[in-house]
């Protein structure tokens, strides 16, 4: 017999586990420090909720079936929707919002490195302000997040606007911006060939094509893109706006953090409903999927309600993460509490030894004890195995004299201890 | 248009997310100070991993379909199989070994007060022990979730044992046991006489029917369980055993808490593959559905693999615990930290703004600054309504002296304050 988890799952076992929670812990303290505050919405959801924002071409790619009560319904593939119907859903929030969510997403996809089928994606987005502070705060948590984990060298954030490559597009003399965005979007995945190929195709003829591929695969620094810009195309007064809007807010920006930021006019993102500035953060080897990614929907809440919120947001996957976070030796439990085995010498002292385990939690520490009346031995195996850094034993000679034995699981030195002196280490390494 | 989200599930807001969010923090906390671990699995499984368990009657009750490869997939409707194929899949973990998750979990069943189509589940069992320490250790962990919220004077405890139903069940002379406790199991649900017609049905003659009735729908005080049976039915050597060890485990329960805990007969568990000691935990009030439930499973494992291996474990949900916090108000966000809004008086302080605010999330605090350019008193509405605690607003003079205005958003309350002074606090508040 066996079961096994399906194909793109994960079985998750402690040693994983631990820094996972850890981790979404860290994911959240940040974004509290931000002021952005929690919320949660179904795992399934109208099929609808999703085919009005991206189309019947994301229905192959979800887990979606008809409930037993003949409903549409798919597992949620990305987070905004839900996110938008919520706040679509009450009038009175004050706005600006700073909204989380850590949901549970799925693709039906062939799985490959750093993407599964089911995911956790952290989700922040902020409603109600279309200012640069916004896109800058927003851009700015993701970035928190992966310095306060210690990756400050180790990504960098890539930056374009939408509005802006409209523009460079149409004074290119393409019309078909669409088209032109979603094959600029593969960029880098497919050779520069069969980019022109596919411009021809959407009737953009050679010149202008060369002219998109001259802008792309540069990552500029932001001060750059004006010069940049004007020595290839024409630069008319709303280009002009711009590329100042994306200057000040990487100025902005470079008030959240270090890390290394650059424009990148291939960076579009598929997704037709960003309106504004869109950003990814890469690995700087540049091996792995994006880590981060988002930008602004101006328009997706009039698609889903009657009422027009600006909105900028991001989302970003434990998959990627994990990979970057084991690749550069930071995949650790780190706020993992002391671990106490109390162990007993003889099996009548059974009771006493779920009473100093109890004693021990209460006073903040991680403790067990034996629960098959096995011998010494075999106890302090289990506890060794178990994970603990301490075994403490109880003898019967000790319960006269008020003392205990403690040993030092990593190391074997141990030592006579009253069981006041052991409240009291206890007591101070948990408080 | 408008969307909203399906029947039977939640759309949750942040007010009642953070608390959400403490709440599931709070029962982490208990588990780990019991030495438990985490681990996690997909929401995803094949339908054979239920079926094997609990039969073809589930697969009315889930959230099955098939996927676009043609598996028989379900969204989990319960933790333990994945908890069971974790353990089995790895044969070098020591034993005994004690596991929690908090999965969503997913039933097609009819929405009620406390029961939904989606909810989640704080899960932990304990592999590897057959003895009554692990039973009192599994119990005395949901119980120690349940006070540390606040709940001792809430909630009742009630215990039995699967093993001294058989035994008693076949000294009254019924040999269908499973058919009788399955009846059993309904026992408040409908009343007695259609239990009786129900027996009867099952070839339990009426005189065997009246004697299990007897015995059901007393809360016993457990010490007084032995006497209460002798006084009934015919006590053979087994069920003089099973008696003993439920009582042992009680006595070592009250080790973990001072819950009211009482014997129910009655409290059988529909499930049919428990094996050993069942409980419930319910509202004293009795208006509720359990709070918690679970039991011994020695066979389980064997069922999904070659081995076979003693578990004891239990099921929290989210759903009636909420109703029981928010009934005896004790639904409340208590962990919040300071929330700062930093505003500026005139607009081209809002830089400044920003670079207050980082501060004082590096310190500790929650802040936000003005996203919008607005008025001040608009910047002061907001924070209001953003649930801000204080306002820190810089003005003009400010900049000069180093000092801000640091008003408390409650009582309206305000003074100058320096820089210093204001960094101080906020760090003494958050360390």
């Amino acid at each position: 017999m066996g079961f096994e988890h399906l194909k793109g799952f994960r079985d998750i076992f402690p040693e994983d586990a631990q820094v996972r929670l850890e981790l979404f812990s860290k994911m959240e303290d940040v974004a509290s420090r931000f002021g952005f505050a929690p919320i949660e919405y179904p795992s399934v959801e109208p099929l609808d909720l999703f085919k009005i924002k991206s189309g019947d071409e994301l229905v192959k790619q979800t887990f979606s079936f008809k409930d037993k009560g003949d409903r549409e319904v798919t597992l949620i593939p990305e987070a905004t929707p839900s996110t938008v119907r919520l706040l679509t859903s009450r009038k009175e929030i004050s706005r600006p919002v700073r909204w989380y969510s850590m949901p549970k997403l799925w693709r039906y996809e062939e799985p490959q490195s750093g993407r599964l089928r089911e995911h956790v994606q952290f989700n922040a987005d902020i409603f109600g302000s279309d200012s640069i502070y916004a896109d800058a705060e927003i851009i700015g948590l993701a970035t928190k997040i992966l310095d306060g984990l210690g990756l400050k060298e180790e990504y960098e954030i890539r930056l374009n606007d939408r509005n802006l490559m409209n523009n460079i597009l149409g004074n290119i003399g393409i019309s078909n911006t669409p088209a032109a965005l979603s094959i600029i979007d593969h960029y880098g995945k497919v050779d520069n060939d069969t980019l022109l190929s596919e411009m021809s195709d959407q009737g953009i003829d050679d010149e202008q094509a060369e002219s998109v591929i001259k802008l792309l695969g540069n990552n500029l620094n932001p001060p750059d893109l004006m010069d940049f810009l004007s020595s290839l195309i024409f630069m008319d007064d709303k280009t002009i706006e711009n590329v100042n809007r994306l200057e000040d807010t990487y100025t902005l920006l470079k008030k959240y953090t270090d890390a290394k930021i650059v424009v990148s006019l291939s960076t579009v993102r598929g997704l037709g409903y960003y309106t504004g500035i869109v950003f990814e953060g890469f690995d700087r080897k540049g091996e792995l999927r994006a880590i981060f990614g988002g930008g602004r929907y101006d328009n997706l809440s009039k698609l889903l309600s009657e009422q027009s919120i600006p909105a900028v947001g991001f989302g970003m996957g434990d998959a990627v993460l994990e990979i970057l976070l084991k690749r550069t030796n930071r995949w650790k439990a780190e706020q993992r509490r002391k671990k106490y085995a109390v162990c007993c010498s003889t099996k009548k002292l059974a009771d006493r030894c779920i009473d100093l385990a109890l004693e021990l939690r209460d006073l903040g520490a991680s403790a067990i004890s034996d629960l098959n009346n096995r011998s010494l031995s075999a106890q302090l195996k289990n506890a060794s195995s178990n994970d603990c850094d301490y075994a403490v034993i109880i003898g019967e000679a000790d319960i006269k004299s008020g003392k205990v034995t403690l040993r030092t699981l990593r190391t074997g030195e141990q030592s006579q201890i009253s069981i006041e002196e052991l409240v009291k280490a206890v007591r101070n390494d948990h408080i």
